[in-house]
């Protein structure tokens, strides 16, 4: 029998097209959620892959060939419960990126 | 203690309606999600459900009786580093669906 | 090594952007997905999030300390299939509420 995994992938939306595309090409199936968050609060895309055991490298290496590290300007969140420095009214450049990725053991999978 | 599992079934959106209904009925809690993708692109719905281990294959029932396979028409996608034939042009219709479902373990569950 | 979980998180609408500040504060990357239903078919909020075993507890006392029971009025579903009776016309005030969290084992995790 083959062991299935679940991937769940986290990626920035500029990198989800080329990403799918990838997928595709690799006759992976890659289910899409639109997300939010981590510290930026930037739009991503959500991955969710079943995949055989053996293929887990191959989507890793997709994942990360795709996935850039960019630039980002954000605005510091202003807490009421900090003192302020003057510095937090500006945005700042921070490197935004990448992806997370988690794999998860599964116990059945059955497709319909 | 109960031993509880998570169930992810990624669904067409045309049957989600009626699996959420069959949920409701069968007084189980499931969550939806907007998804997409898959080879098709196409619209879908990836329910999460924290379910007793006893009553999994109830809900098993449930989406493989509320999960349709339907002909689409897709039109192929065309790949820049793959030389076309003239049929890529053409929609083909394809066997789209049913559903796609995971058992995940899980190590505690919470409900607040 | 540090072993890592996921934890998934639904939460209501209305509690969730306190949840993802506090989050922020904590220094812990949460990922939102925007999810309808469970009974009432409410929005709610789907929170990813992988985290240090070891701060397992930290997570589960910040989402139980945000999570609000509230009062909502709901207009019962009318099944087909049951016979009604005459109070199934009128909206009844039910508890909504809280949060519902898992655990889940991983067993890999990566940063690119
Ligand atoms: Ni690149
Ligand atoms: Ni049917
Ligand atoms: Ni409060």
């Amino acid at each position: 029998m083959t062991i299935m995994k679940m991937i769940i992938a986290i990626v920035q939306d500029k990198d989800s097209n080329v990403l799918s595309n990838e997928f595709i090409e690799a006759d992976i199936r890659a289910t899409k959620l639109s997300s939010t968050g981590g510290f930026l609060r930037s739009g991503n895309t959500t991955f969710l892959i079943g995949i055989e055991d053996e293929r887990i490298e191959e989507v890793m290496k997709l994942i990360e060939k795709t996935s850039h590290t960019r630039g980002q300007f954000m605005t510091p969140q202003v807490n009421m419960d900090v003192s302020m420095d003057a510095s937090a009214a500006y945005p700042v450049e921070v490197q935004v990126g990448g992806a997370t990725v988690f794999v998860l053991p599964i116990e059945q999978f059955h497709q319909f």
